[in-house]
């Protein structure tokens, strides 16, 4: 292996420095990963990234991933150094301020060249495994023998703690049995984390398990080199597999007495220790924040080489146009986030019935549809693509022999799957679902959550939405999970009460590309209501809507509930008109999509000025006392299920006709 | 290798088809995995097992986890026949059926012999490591070179769906750094999943994989023989290492049509199938559930060598008792779960002041008090010990050369973590916690329900509870945690105001040995309030009490806030005093322990009647409407954090004594 030359150890140390001096500024941050890291950054960022720092969104750049959130910096050095128009050197001094483009973790959408927010540890890596999958799949739906308009890489660098995670070894797993052999991962091997070196958690072998999961695995045993890292990078591009590359780092590279050890991750330089580590690497020690004219032009090279990447790439592309011009606009469509014109008409009207569907199989049929009209729309399932009714039908499963497929086999790889799907919707040109039971929901809460701080348009299906699956019992039957969600800001959750609702969702799930949402189904039958006599399912839009005003005279009782549950305020509400009563009835999918409206619908619907008030759901009560007000009842379940038949628990838990009348005659005499 | 006897494979067959009848009469579960693995369940129990089925509770029994929880009716049927006394046959009929002893997943507490609830993959096995590791440092502590009190196994069947699961890779690379000899895991590998065969997902190297992770791997080609087994149990017994004995089976044995396929794995068999594969095993088709005298007999043997074994460990113990008197009393103690006298007078009680500490501070402090007079107390965190602020002093950390120790090092593995702790806490003879930041509870979040659901006395300690961790920014400040939390049944959730309050707060947690305990706690310094002038902190158990009535004349506004936000409504209700308003300040650290007070003490403290009402929490609104009712108001935060100073975000986010203060007199002029 060639030594550095001087040249580009100053190069390097200019990452370093740049994120030493922010996090001594800043007062916080972890400047241990990037001055360990720097020459793999570099080295990547130099010799083989494809990117164009003036255009950060160009459809086939390469992906990077610094799924060692925490150290933001080297991203941030590197947008400097490479010449992103917006990350100025202000910018740099400004880590960690109010505002700034350059908050204390990576954040996806908050600053250009950021792929995927980072931070929660194991997330990059799997999200990273969803961008790869997605190259693949349009690669091989769009591109030609003569012009491969998809065709980029996926670059990861992970830590120890990545490596730890579960969620990232099921993404490795899945990523080595699907043949990625376009993600290639540089594993930060500094051999410390937070708690001390990794010798006291962390001593399996970690090739031979990368190994085990089909990856070809390769080391390089100075991570400072760039020769050898840049070794290593071709033969990662040459491999039909997807690609580890162990390199042997050192934690906070350059510091006098901190290199190495745990305190390099996150302590704040003294002067004395910043200005030791720039002494040790022959780098000025004044001013801050200092980079040479020669070692910044030599970055900013990149505009230059971005630019002429993206030009024979425009250029294959109007080659491609004249090959392929269906698929070219369809390409474009995708790649811009368009719509296909007219493709509301593709969802589902379905006809009333008092036998009805369970709301899962509507969105079967929905998907479906959908998919007609959306060939962009991908989806899986954490192995219940039968229990949840998400196959897409008509094309095949997402494997080494068939990219092309749009159902993705997840195995029971919940985690993975959630991170996965925030990578596939992030990745551009894609939109994605994924699914399991609502239960197992809280397997994926990190991805779901990440997706909501994102700002990312992942669509979650989880069915079997309450004890109402009957006997898997308590383990299977969701009961918190409904209020955990609407406690989640950005995110929208869901609860169709019946087929035509759930079309509404699906809508609202295809359209809300810039935030997620929620979807909660059913996995047993629930009627069609009769649209002539009840309100349109189009208010679902609202997230709360009027079904209908029952019974004589004005409105004495405001009954409210959703998914399974509005059947049985209903069939409550009919007795309760034929008894003489006024009683309007309330289905009330999206608690967040109500809380938007203006007030004076929220008012309009809810007549808070009624004291008599019911709410029907068969979840928690946590948050309903904001829609009953203190006068009224709920019929929730604040206890976890039961294994026994569905028959049994509806009578059991109270989610009867008959309770619901008791409480309703309570209300009316109190 | 012996081929089976006729009468073992007699004895194996009713195994399976109690099976296989329970789910045909129930209409729904899962026979496919108790006919697969029929034949290591029998091997086990009948040939290594150390357990008594007259006493399930025996402390040095062999522990046997079946993860791949759904195959419910291996185990039960087990129960029946190897004698546990409330195991009869009429349960096994009523499989799935209200109150049965055999509900579809095993449920931890709920029927006797069932070591933890399974159900959700993974998990059993994450637990699993957990109970190994109790095992192993319970033996370091208490064992003598003549008298070894504790010395049992822990033996796990899992299935493709449990190694597919990040929180298993996660446990099993922790059990293989930690050397957990007498771990000892049967992989059922069926090689079919729900949605079909694994070579769809899940196609890496699960041996090597194991390898990787430091365990002895073991392979038994034909997982029907009993041989085989027996001798790959006998090597893994004898091995220094965790061992994983990767067991060649087929899915749904027997069945003629079925067999092999997905459809084994929880389809209800038709008569002729059923027959079927009765007739194709030699077993007799009728009657259902039939299991001849001399199978019963065999299996029934188990009671006599049960009890044989359990005289011999109490000889054992009292052996040990002459040696060692004041620690074999102490054992006696931990296992029974009772508490050292006068233990509560080990819980600090903290001076005032207006400095204050941070309550992980304080946690720190009681934790280590706490120590002293609970040799059981253990407790670890995944890679934050010193954030977390959990570190046992005067300890080691739990390592293979250290098993003694009470610290246990996570790595980075949070979901692990949860389960382990969840075994720690199901092992007997510890009380055990675990620590991470809140926002990451997340990762663990699967766990935390299970220790609510199976009624186990988990201790969840949490840090940096809020926004107010600063420039970490959003990916580390919780929002919607403390909410999601408060929606799960059975789990108390406290954050306590002030060190006083941290106290009591850890005093609950310890004396809930039968349910789970979360305490989130502040990073930053809080005052510690003069409990002279406010209501002294004991009032913590009650989960919401008055600090104090402040200012003149009747109470006009209510105030009432969580953990940190304490110190501002005091700091906003002196000067509302002054300003001559009558307010009450609530200290409300657990909604749950205030929702099981009388309705009288509740309204005592809440006094409903006063519309003027304000709650302060750096966290969702969602659930504050209970308390602040339609005329109140709330200071929360609806949307996730920022990275910046806390000086900026409290003010952003309105956290803070001015912004209280119009609120207040918003409220008193309305």
């Amino acid at each position: 292996m060639k030594a550095n030359t001087p040249f580009q150890e100053e190069a390097i140390n200019a990452i370093r420095f740049l994120a030493a001096d922010a996090v001594q500024k800043a007062g916080s941050g972890h400047a241990g990963q990037p001055m360990g890291a720097a020459a793999i950054a570099y080295t990547l960022f130099t010799k083989h990234l494809k990117f164009n720092p003036a255009n950060p969104k160009w459809v086939d750049r390469d992906r990077f991933i610094l799924s060692a959130g925490h150290g933001s910096m080297l991203l941030y050095s590197l947008f400097y150094l490479t010449g992103y128009e917006e990350m100025t050197l202000d910018q740099l001094k400004e880590f960690r301020r109010p505002n700034s483009l350059t908050p204390g973790h990576p954040e996806y959408g908050h600053t250009a060249g950021v792929e995927t927010t980072t931070g929660p540890l194991g997330q990059g890596l799997a999200v990273a495994v969803g961008m790869a999958i997605a190259e693949a799949h349009l690669a091989a739906v769009y591109n030609t023998e003569d012009n491969k308009i998809v065709n980029h890489y996926t670059y990861v660098i992970a830590g120890d703690g990545d490596l730890m995670e579960g969620v990232a070894s099921e993404a490795s797993s899945l990523a080595g049995h699907l043949a990625l052999s376009k993600l290639i991962c540089f594993y930060d091997d500094n051999r410390v984390t937070i708690d001390g070196a990794t010798d006291i958690t962390f001593t399996e072998d970690r090739a031979k398990r990368y190994e085990a999961y089909g990856w070809q695995v390769l080391r390089v045993e100075d991570g400072n080199n760039v020769d050898e890292i840049d070794q290593a990078i071709l033969k990662a591009k040459a491999d039909p597999r997807p690609s580890m590359i162990i390199c042997r780092t050192v934690l906070g590279y350059g510091y006098p007495t901190w290199s190495g050890l745990s305190i390099a991750h996150s302590g704040i330089p003294s002067d004395e220790e910043l200005a030791g580590a720039k002494k040790a690497l022959g780098y000025p020690t004044e001013p801050k924040f200092y980079v040479s004219d020669e070692v910044l032009a030599h970055y900013r090279h990149a505009l230059e080489s971005g630019k002429d990447a993206e030009c024979e790439w425009q250029a294959c592309f109007e080659a491609y146009s004249a090959e392929k011009p269906e698929l070219a606009r369809q390409f474009k469509r995708i790649m811009e986030g368009e719509f296909p014109k007219d493709w509301r008409a593709a969802l589902p009207k379905f006809e009333p019935s008092t036998k009805g569907m369970a709301t899962r199989t509507a969105s079967h049929k929905i998907i479906n549809s959908l998919a007609g009209v959306f060939p962009e729309l991908v989806g899986g399932s954490a192995d219940l693509s039968g229990s949840n009714s998400t196959t897409i039908e008509n094309t095949q499963v997402f494997q080494k022999d068939s990219y092309q497929g749009r159902n993705i086999a997840y195995g029971v790889r919940e985690h993975a799957m959630g991170a996965i799907n925030n990578g596939l919707n992030q990745h551009g040109g894609l939109i994605a679902f994924a699914a399991t039971f609502l239960v197992f929901s809280d397997y994926l809460r990190p991805a779901i959550r990440l997706s909501a701080l994102s700002d990312t348009g992942s669509i979650w299906i989880f069915s079997h939405d309450s004890f109402c699956l009957g006997q898997d019992g308590p383990t299977h039957q969701p009961i918190e999970h409904l209020s955990s969600f609407r406690a989640m800001p950005n995110l929208v959750t869901l609860r169709p009460a019946d087929a035509n609702e759930t079309a509404i969702a699906w809508k609202i799930a295809i359209e809300r590309r810039h935030a997620p949402t929620l979807i909660a189904l059913t996995r047993q039958s629930v009627p069609i209501f009769d649209r002539k006599k009840f309100a349109s399912a189009d208010a679902t839009e609202k997230g709360a809507y009027v079904m209908a005003d029952l019974g004589p005279g004005p409105v004495r009782l405001v009954l409210m509930a959703t998914g399974s549950e509005v059947e049985l305020i209903v069939r409550a509400a009919e007795i309760l008109a034929i008894e003489g009563f006024g009683v309007r009835v309330i289905s009330m999918p999206s608690w967040e999509l109500f809380e938007a409206q203006p007030e004076t619908y929220q008012n309009e619907v809810m007549m808070p000025e009624i004291k008599a008030r019911l709410a029907v759901e068969a979840a928690t009560s946590l948050g309903w006392h904001k829609w009953v007000g203190s006068g009224g009842k709920m019929i929730t379940i604040d206890r976890f299920g039961a294994s026994a038949p569905n028959d049994f628990l509806f009578k059991e838990f109270g989610f009867n006709v008959e309770n619901i009348l008791q409480k309703c005659h309570e209300l009316l005499t109190e």
